[in-house]
């Protein structure tokens, strides 16, 4: 079921963290009827306390650049980005090989 | 619906990589089934071509370590143990916001 997946890490400026992640969830709402998007899991890591963590699962590369362009995803890009510090890394890539949780039909 | 995430790195030895990917699938069919799992998924990055990813999510940390216990997993452990390089790394501990694509409700 090979797919196309992304954990990336957005740092918020001092204190910015729960505006992100609450910024970041508003998006997972869009996306999540987007073609090809299987997850899209906004996290915390105590360890990053400004930042906030996507974990992102596509049937492509793709199908995961094209979420960009959904309705209403380049509002919350707009709302975000006074919040972050720095530009967004780039996020490590992975190839999903399989395993249990997302529907694999879709 | 805050959850219990895990992101962690398998390093096999040279050339086992796709071994010990199989190992894996394995077991995430054994815990697929196991109280409080959402998600447990298998995956190769191509910066690291020997080691295999694994992306968890539970409805707690305790949940998680008693997946250990499932009936097979111990067997696939034993398995997999040889064709470690070396002792696993922690991985990184995520508290799960929310998102889409995990079974909220379960």
């Amino acid at each position: 079921m090979k797919k196309y997946g992304l954990h990336g890490k957005l740092s918020a400026t001092a204190g910015n963290g729960d505006k992100l992640a609450a910024i970041l969830l508003k998006a997972s709402k869009l996306v999540s009827t987007a073609k090809g998007c299987h997850l899209y899991l906004v996290s915390k890591d105590k360890n990053t306390p400004d930042a906030v963590w996507v974990t992102e699962v596509w049937d492509s590369k793709e199908d995961h650049d094209n979420s960009l362009a959904v309705a209403g995803v380049r509002e919350l890009i707009a709302q975000a980005m006074p919040l972050l510090a720095g530009m967004p890394e780039k996020g490590q890539e992975l190839e999903i090989l399989g395993g249990a949780g997302i529907n694999q039909q879709q």
